[in-house]
């Protein structure tokens, strides 16, 4: 039947390499269980994660989000350095949901390899493991696979799946802000997940340095260092007083006008103050160095704040204690007022 | 500052398009509405997809799963069809925890592209939909990501996750098999989702096909057509009928043996009489053509089998009886004895 070349084809060959995988399996089995809570149930080696419901909620919501890493990946890649993105995509998701008031139950991750190399994986892993331990969540599973001719070597991808919970009467929605509430601005620790495809390119073409460069006006810090730092998690301070919060935005792609029209109710506008954060000097060398226009810098970047959160006076001040108590950078930047659910940066 | 070559960046040609990313929401808005249940709260727009914990349920364990279609999304690629492999994905995620004896609440997908595309955005997630309206899963959001430089166009890479829920105390483990159990097997569609490396290889290297001639003793299917079938979900059969299960294993990468033997106590052991079924003919091309040992085609494909089944011989009716009612053959195809937790192939 054959009229092709003759000789045996081998599965190994084809692609699946059943040694790296069994090796992957025990380097990331320890990682996994450090991050499990009371509520995950026979993790590892079973066909799914199994989790228990919250018993004390009385009407609880799940809450979830996908999400990638987008081109950070292509920094983690390049700078041989697989530790921080998995954290980044836990922090990520987590930022996400709690938006909603959502707190973390459990997390699953995918990692796709052109070639599967073990000593990645768990470096991945070991990054996820960290974000799901530093946010409460079991890492309750994942996906590791490998797909020649998807991804070329030593490229991979990376996604993730969270899963929380929020009590249905506890949800945050745009339903309660209010004309002349505040706007509290928290730190980002750089670029968090948004922005990569232009920052590598303004690196590389304009700035012509490579990972392990030091990166301008970042104090002896690499290249790497600085584009590799890790997404902030704002559970941390925020979980502490969801009470308080009318609305929040996670400011991801797209920026502060990109983000905070979605925290807004139809009948009112935010207006945020750009003289009222310093911009960090990794996006003003980005600026600089790509002559990029500066509204455009707002819709590719964050521009140093990660969340914005909408509250009263009472709440501002609540929530900007708890956050200068964890080292957090943070400032009013800005207020509501009558409109039309638009954003004004001035 | 700038010591590369001058002039203006733009965030859109720096690899996200946003007009794309807009025409592709619009696209699948239709497509994720199809899906939702009565348990779905706020999808379209929010920044993560809510769903309300069953009510009915006395101790709602939530199972999950995150997979990939592995490199058949290679073959939906090459063959410019793109509406089956969203369907694959959720019906594998939904086998996967189905073996639990959890049924389907959710499901999320992420979808990375090198240059998105609206068009195939929208054809993987009709294919998505479709699968969430044949499980009963809501499709509660994803991610579509734009990684230049990290996927070739036109490749891109899809991966899903999802959620369901089952009592406490309807776990199904392996807990509940008995000596002497009936393995019942229900065929599976072709090869589902695995083994696809292996059998591209075979395809364009010995058979030297493209997607579209036709299939050897394919009756005039197209390889495409053969190589894209849908994975099938064995929910409508075994969802009706779990109580009569004692454990399942859902065939996937490992084939029988590599599947099996994880829904075995340690105290039996599975025969497998490979002469109770017949092997499909889509198998039978590859493996001649490969010259592929016949040991190594079970380990990389499900032979025709894509799930079995233990349990007794009323179960075992019932279960055919179900099968047979919705037109998928179904056979006897070994037993259980006492042994070690292995699996022989006989």
């Amino acid at each position: 039947m054959s009229d092709g070349p003759s000789g045996k084809l081998s599965y190994a060959s084809a692609g699946v390499d059943l040694d790296a995988a069994e090796n992957s399996k025990q380097r990331i089995k320890s990682h996994v269980e450090s991050t499990l809570t009371a509520g995950a149930r026979g993790v590892f080696g079973g066909f799914g994660g199994m989790f228990r419901v919250p018993e004390g909620m009385k009407k609880p919501l799940l809450v979830s989000s996908a999400d990638g890493v987008g081109t950070k990946i292509k920094m983690a890649i390049e700078a041989d350095r697989h530790d921080t993105i998995g954290h980044c995509l836990v922090n990520h998701c987590v930022n996400d949901i709690l938006v909603q008031g959502a707190k973390p139950l459990f997390f699953l991750d995918y990692v796709a390899f052109g070639k599967l190399i073990p000593s990645v994986v768990e470096g991945i892993v070991a990054g996820v493991a960290a974000g799901c331990r530093e946010n409460g969540a079991s890492l309750l599973g994942g996906e590791t696979a490998e797909m020649p001719g998807v991804y070329t070597p030593p490229d991979y991808d990376l996604a993730g799946f969270i899963v929380g919970a929020v009590e249905e009467d506890e949800v945050i929605t745009t339903a309660g802000v209010q004309d002349g509430d505040v706007l509290v601005g928290l730190a980002s620790t750089g670029l968090h997940t948004n922005g990569y495809s232009l920052a590598r390119r303004i690196i590389s073409e304009r700035l012509q340095l490579g990972p392990h460069d030091p990166y301008p006006e970042a104090g002896g810090k690499s290249v790497a260092d600085v584009m590799l730092a890790v997404h902030r998690s704002y559970l941390p301070i925020l979980g502490q007083a969801l009470g308080s919060v009318h609305a929040m935005a996670h400011i991801t792609g797209g920026g502060i006008p990109g983000n905070l029209d979605r925290a807004l109710p139809p009948h009112l506008d935010a207006v945020v103050e750009l003289s009222s954060w310093e911009i960090p000097s990794v996006f003003r060398v980005l600026e600089e160095a790509g002559q990029v226009d500066r509204p455009e810098m707002y819709r590719a970047f964050n521009m140093g704040v990660g969340m914005i959160v909408m509250t009263d006076t009472a709440g501002a001040r609540k929530l900007r204690d708890l956050a200068t108590q964890s080292g957090v950078d943070n400032w009013i930047v800005g207020h509501t007022r009558p409109g039309t659910g638009r954003v004004h940066l001035v």
